[in-house]
């Protein structure tokens, strides 16, 4: 019965594999009322789950339904970020990557709440993400590089337990959480994995503590399931460059590519598409991360992303990226440094004007966002421009863009953007 | 939304009094999905409710539907039993107590599981249960006592909740507990209630501190609505007297009130008409106590009973009560003293030969049970009759009944029947 699988966990006691496997399967076919997973949910959130407990859930998710395969020659590395505001790195990060050589299978999603998705941004592209496996592999094979969206048939048990969760007050839970990010990984099936879990007021984790235990959970589920995993800790406290909202971040990733990037996601992205180097190429960090500033140099991971575009029969086409003719520019009130930056407050005026969405099925603008002047530890002058909202901003959207910002007397302390690498 | 309140009780912040009215007004129109209920019926469960948020529901899940007045010149008393194995007390109580003169209210349910319901002994008199408001105010007023049973319109919401609960693991909570035994009492609308807390292995709490613990907390609840409320902590390790099933159960307890009832049982059963004497005549314990003992010594209290009977139309022919006329003993199988005679697997026993219900729906036998002839403290030989079964077990249920009696070499401490009196 599976009362008495709620009631073992409801008594902080550890669920067997086969306990596991029976709700995940039996949930999956319905055979399991909302009502019941519910109940295990919240016992799951409040009484956590061992590390082999989670390892199982996540396998059984993974295996709930298609799993994908690559031919292991090409050792394929796929790179996954927690989400944040302002997140295009996967953007820069992976053409560098394929540029040296690196074979990239990345499985993108859409953007949920105040965080985007790469399948979202990838829009400005008028890009097929829709392949076959074998498709998937081919493009691989030829560029070393291919994206896909991820699609209804890619672990369903944990589409339909998320949506339970988000209406039972369970999203918040590291167990959950990191089996609903490895049951995707694990299906989706690349063994060199590259996470980029992200801390900050910007993020789903609010310290760089739950980010540091939520990477080495996944790390361990890559593990027993012999992957290869690498976790970098970032700071996600202001919003990741300058810009935010679907089609303003491609133009930023292109900008980045070109050579001018903000310095902080320009070291970062590189960093990132380092560690894909390393697991990709099987080489050490200084040899990856030189052959990374090369290829962002010398003008191939520019390339590269074009090859990647057109091959998924998409246009390349820059300056036909658009954004909202509508501005509104927020003016500094006072002199002084801006100490901070809410990354939440501006993900989530970005998502009033209409770059996010409330709830999966909601239709997004890709020309509104958010375009940051004075990041962290720039000095302005009164009247300075802080940022410019793309779209028709109500009054509260302008006072919450404004409230993101402090500006103070003193200089903010600079804090790096990668707080740790677990492996 | 409903995902805040979880959230609250989730993170163990108090919930408000609106918050619990949304929540029980909202259920029990199905405004809110059992999904929902279920999760923060787990996160009662394991984070536990104040005083005040268990006040609260209760109060709640009484208004939930149909509430009962009685005039207050009837200083109507009521009593409650959480239930156990050989349980008929009210059946002798309840008629000392109104030969003395007290007005009694008694609202009965069906029993479940294997712990019996004073609606279904009544049976055996082909009694009247279902009574208007007002034809039961009427009975009282004439007959010093009348009996209902529960109906559907009565705190409508704990049923649900109920069904809920034993779908997810979540019945054997304190507060949910307290709230859904207090809900129908406070509906009911007694002004004056004895509650008799059983503990051991043949009730819901097994031990004396956990009976404590739900009876202070019913206490607390009748005060805060007004009303008095006394408790009676009382052992049930052994099944109570000496009949166990339905009719048995009639037959022992108008044997109890000819004067020929176990000691044990006799004595709780005039201790707790005691309780209700003192409440309903606002006397001291001594001088109910006397009352009560002339009460059953003198023969009104059988006369009461007959008397309440025939008022709602039964009959009262103690002959004419069946017992099943197949019957199989259980020998000791060893000489020396019963030292514990487990009361949970009687009540199984008596429930697998059909006394009991699985679920609230399933049809009982009246007939059957478990007739015990060596009680706890009483010297056998080899050979002795420890119990009779009455109807056709299988080899399990003999196998159950034969497990459930200790026999041992040193006669066992006799321990009191009622452990503490909370007030």
């Amino acid at each position: 019965m599976f009362q008495d699988i709620i009631q073992k966990k409801r008594d902080n006691l550890e669920l067997t594999k086969a306990d596991i496997d029976y709700f995940i399967s039996e949930y999956t076919k319905n055979s399991i009322p909302d009502y019941q997973a519910s109940a295990l949910l919240m016992a799951i959130y409040l009484n956590g789950m061992s590390n082999q407990e989670i390892s199982n859930l996540t396998l059984a998710m993974a295996n709930s339904g298609e799993t994908y395969n690559y031919p292991a020659n090409l050792n394929v590395v796929d790179k996954h970020s927690s989400g944040g505001v302002g997140d295009k790195i996967t953007l820069v990060s992976l053409p560098i990557a394929a540029a040296c050589g690196v074979n990239i299978a990345k499985i993108s999603g859409r953007g949920l709440g105040f965080t985007g998705g790469t399948a979202d941004k990838l829009r400005a592209f008028n890009m097929n993400l829709s392949l076959t496996e074998q498709d998937f592999i081919d493009k691989i094979n030829n560029n070393g590089c291919a994206i896909m969206e991820s699609s209804i048939n890619i672990a369903p048990a944990d589409k339909k337990l998320y949506s339970l969760r988000d209406a039972t007050s369970t999203v918040d839970s590291l167990p959950l959480i990191a089996a609903s990010i490895m049951s995707k990984k694990l299906a989706t099936g690349a063994p060199n994995l590259v996470l980029d879990v992200k801390f900050g007021s910007g993020a789903l984790m609010k310290t760089a503590e739950k980010a540091t235990q939520l990477a080495q959970q996944m790390i361990d589920i890559a593990k027993f399931s012999g992957r290869n995993a690498v976790a970098l800790i970032t700071n996600m406290d202001e919003p990741l460059g300058t810009h935010v909202g679907n089609n303003l971040e491609v133009i930023e990733a292109i900008n980045t590519l070109n050579g001018n990037g903000d310095e902080n996601f320009t070291q970062l992205s590189v960093e990132i598409a380092t560690y894909m180097v390393m697991l990709g190429l099987k080489i050490d960090h200084d040899s990856a991360l030189q052959l990374a500033q090369t290829a962002l140099k010398n003008g191939s991971a520019l390339n590269k992303l074009k090859q990647i575009i057109q091959a998924q029969s998409g246009v390349f086409v820059p300056d036909a990226i658009k954004t909202h003719s509508s501005t509104t520019h927020i003016l500094a009130q006072t002199s002084g440094f801006v100490t901070h930056i809410n990354a939440q407050d501006i993900g989530n005026a970005s998502m009033h004007l209409g770059a996010g969405r409330n709830t999966i099925d909601d239709d997004i603008d890709l020309t509104v966002g958010v375009l940051i002047h004075a990041k962290v530890g720039t000095s302005v002058n009164c009247g300075d421009k802080l940022a410019t909202l793309y779209g028709n901003p109500g009054d509260e959207t302008i006072r919450l863009t404004q409230n993101a910002f402090t500006v103070g007397n003193t200089p903010p302390k600079k804090i790096p953007m990668i707080y740790k690498v677990l492996t």
